[in-house]
């Protein structure tokens, strides 16, 4: 079986992830979705939980008739000490061969730090940025719903996005 | 959709588990399996690593053709503060109602901190257990086979569970 | 009895805390006042420890003679998962029911994660911030010395918090 | 003003700790409470909260009459290294001369680490130990009621504390 | 014996190190090196692992014929809570007399939270900036090559010092 | 140039260790002596600081003339999640090539972990133990005193090394 690792922060999940975790689905018998940063939360970089960006993707996925049995999701936190991350990585998740990411920082730790592990590149759709996505949604611009899986607009309306972007956004006394 | 969390450390997964996890799995459409001290590892109570435990899980559910959508497995770390371990544990996983366990301590810690979640009793076989079948693995004993999955015996054998836990209990210099 | 929290960093405690504390201390039978960021000092942000802090705010309401049965200081330090947060301090405080805070942020993570704590507005002077005394400290102006209660001016002064905010704004080699 | 610390985890507050604090409040202004180990709670030897902590500290002092402005309590959580355990302290608590505690460790982290404090013994009656009042709590026997406060006994038993420390004491599945 | 300590974090080791090292060693029988921000690495600020800083300040004092035992190398991680910074240091090192460092925010830790240790000005050459070496290296330019000893600049090219900065500074998806 | 690894605790440095480390050096061009739990103090365990144990180790080597270019002496603390141990190692050190230890646990954390390192057998006299020492010590008697180089006999007798473990010893109240 064939098994790869697709990383990211996931905040939220857009179409080019969508697009580019295909790619890595029509490469594998199944991949694992490594959630990143996954105990940060309510900053202006990570406003949603491991948990909510949980529900994010399999939501977007669902609607994708994407099959459960051909994907994984696991929350994986941060360690200050990137060197180790890539053995940190490998010891939360089942046996992986491959892995896929949109982050050249990720790649060159993986290069020298997991070198069993292959590394192969996807076509990311860098026009769909999820900084952009968040900054959009904060302004109350709709021009965002284009740019993720209709599941995930209607997940970040009932959770009230706008609302907490802003309560981050604003100072602290 | 109901879902269930049920929470162990799997050092390994045994029939015991087996069996309540199909009861939970019985009142639920599906299961997140909440592994937990999911950072501890080559440790007399935390032999295996989160990876290994997942992939012990996996093969055994596997083999008794449970449906892959019908369970997700999360890695749960631990937090030195017990009176925040529920409120860490909802964050890191999808929305569930209700909790099974076989730890009183697990169940008082989420009846007083979070107690929008239902805590439900599942008949544990206390005859199986973890502690008592790696005693027998270090010993070198094949009693504990009995008491585990096939494929959990097959997976210790191919990955040297008695060298390893020799490794451990010998006294450090 | 009725208890509310007040919650800041006090970097340092100024007419615009003292005039809030006085509204919750209007409203209940006694005030906990938590100390942000406890465990944060010599930084940019938070210059002065949390031991600086509670003697700073003891003097100052010394001074208003707020009688020392009306209130509380403990001090609270940062988690990284701001989720658990809410419930981390519930934790470290005697029972309180109302929280008064400057912070959006605070009142966001309060009211999702602690929902049994009422919220209650004050009126907070906008034109007083501790990052602009900060500022003024460091660049040897006296108008802060306005914004404060007297005895934090001579807390300040005493305990050479100019020469200390130069020390850290310094670039390290 | 002469200020004194006196340190203990508190696990529950007894008449041991009561008459200790009395002879330490004698040669002082007031008296800085240090709850140790702040951050533990529902394990075996610190089963409650520091908040619960506070309470209990300030029922039994309330009953004795003992005025609010002639202690403080302050949360100290451990810290890995200990060190550098005296100078955590003595961050996170106004400034104080005169260190009290029974334990011989205490003294000599501050002797070796922090010389400016003094370090001055108390008469503890070594009859009444914490271990031992947890331990007759947890068999249901009512000897322990006669070892505390009558403060404590009615918070231990309206919080339940011998169905926590079964819960704690039961082994985990 | 006189031992000095000689504290930076070396990303990279340059010229202006390596003469202000030469003033302190004339001043001392031996100079601990500590390599702050040791457990920093692959980031902007930190690019190089504390065991890469450890072998180019070796290769520089090699090549410029500085005995082996004038000089210990130790790695120094950061704490969260500066004021305990100065004893953490302490605690690591064997006993030294004497601080030398070109930061003020180091001078004023040790002058306040480790008065025994004397503090020693040295003339530094504010010309020669680790920053500025980082982006010059980014930017492919070759002027950092005559701020850093000829060890250095051979080290940093065989371990591909730009490609990794260029990772580094790259925007993660 | 041949780099190899010793590591141990060093709590103290005995003659068994001197014995083993001298099998490494005439295998190497130089030694990395690695102090394990570097920032644990005052334990039962590990009742000297890492900056103690450096001063042990130099003092008895140097008592020995082994020459101070021979050796590098490294604080390596420990982190919880054992099978990233082997790599934190690796990231503290300069290069090596070759693990000596005592430690079975250690051995199988680097061939499973680091598999680019060679693990090379030393012998070891069984005879001399750290903790029977630290035993003996305790009790008064001088029975250790022949099982350690005669410079660690002065440094612990001046560092008053009973009354330290003593203090540890003796139950906290």
């Amino acid at each position: 079986m064939h098994t790869g690792l697709f990383i990211g922060r996931f905040q939220p999940f857009h179409l080019g992830h969508l697009d580019a975790l295909k790619q890595a689905l029509a490469e594998n018998d199944r991949v694992i979705i490594g959630v990143g940063s996954a105990e940060e939360n309510y900053t202006e970089d990570n406003p949603f939980t491991a948990g909510e960006r949980f529900e994010m993707i399999e939501s977007a996925l669902s609607q994708e008739k994407i099959a459960r049995e051909k994907y994984i999701i696991i929350p994986i936190r941060n360690i200050q000490n990137f060197s180790l991350w890539a053995s940190h990585v490998k010891l939360l998740c089942p046996t992986f061969e491959t892995l896929y990411t949109g982050s050249h920082m990720v790649k060159e730790l993986f290069a020298r730090h997991a070198p069993d592990i292959k590394i192969r590149d996807l076509k990311f759709n860098k026009k769909i940025c999820a900084t952009e996505i968040r900054t959009q949604i904060l302004k109350g611009n709709k021009s965002w719903e284009k740019l993720v899986p209709k599941a995930i607009t209607e997940y970040l309306k009932k959770h009230k996005a706008q609302a907490r972007l802003k309560d981050i956004r604003l100072p602290r006394k």
